[in-house]
């Protein structure tokens, strides 16, 4: 059986340097409140509005570094929220995905596509992965355990010389299971 | 392998006859919008405001019939929304849980006990349990299928000549599994 670290990923951007700009100011850049699990992803100071049909949040925190594709994730109830109907996708792939407007202190931008809901997965280091005998794209089952314990299905892995181990969940996966970050949660098949 | 509906539960409210009418006016009751799967129970027309520490809901729908203790069930989502802590609780079973304020149009009351997070369960008629070999209070594994699938585990039978055969979660548990009222699920242990 094999541990591997919870870490849930409350609603969430990714943007573009322009779009940093577009929504900061000309020459404006992400600064770091505190690092991430995964190696050189940080948590900005930085937060923007994200305003759906029906509703709209007022400080999503921005992830850094900028990425070449500007990407929103939220969770199904956030969706709701929002009056927006995201596909439940993989990070970057964004194609046909749901839109939404995004407002910072010096503008404002209103994307096509870019909101995910985010498939759940696990970040292996090469080295974790070799020694678990899990390949790059895998489908696994993962059981986050408790008086609400649940059992999830198509786990995708995700193998990369980059990656530090540590299982992504969204705070709907959390709260159904009562799980929290630091938690552990073991790798079933 | 035992198929099972899926009855969502969105946050909802039972209220006491006194409730109802310190909340509505005296002499007030409530009236059925729709009856539920459960043989009696209804949808109230009838909708109260409830106000957290940190957050409230203006519509939450009361399900009749009065019961003998006012409860609120909620999400964990839900609950840090209010800036509340309700345990993980079977309905009915509100000692010691968290409280809040409730507001009608002609009244409010602040409870000390009766905000629960629901645990899920299957409601079984005495005849689908003696059919399948299920016992009252015995947890059973649930499968909830597609691309998002999860197993919920701990999930308790119910069982009695009153009950229709439904499984009840709430929404973050049917939101982490993509599931909705009228899916099936599939007890499979």
């Amino acid at each position: 059986m094999s541990k591997v670290p919870v870490g849930v990923s409350a609603r969430h951007i990714h943007l573009t340097q322009e779009h940093v700009e577009l929504l900061f100011g000309q020459g404006a850049a992400l600064t770091s409140m505190k690092p991430l699990s995964q190696p050189g992803q940080f948590a900005a100071n930085e937060t923007v509005e994200v305003i759906g049909p029906k509703g709209s949040f007022p400080k999503v925190r921005i992830l850094g570094p900028v990425r070449n594709l500007t990407q929103l994730e939220v969770s199904r109830t956030d969706a709701f929220s929002l009056g927006i109907h995201p596909p439940l996708r993989e990070s970057g792939n964004i194609e046909g995905s749901a839109g939404i407007t995004i407002k910072g202190p010096a503008g404002e931008v209103t994307i096509e596509e870019g909101v995910i809901v985010a498939a759940r997965h696990i970040h292996f280091h090469t080295s974790d992965a070799e020694r678990l005998g899990i390949a790059d794209k895998q489908r696994l089952s993962v059981r986050l355990s408790g008086e609400r314990g649940i059992i999830l299905e198509n786990v995708i892995a995700r193998v990369s010389e980059a990656f530090a181990l540590d299982l992504h969940i969204d705070t709907d996966e959390a709260n159904a299971a009562g799980a929290k970050t630091g938690d552990e949660a073991e790798i079933i098949g």
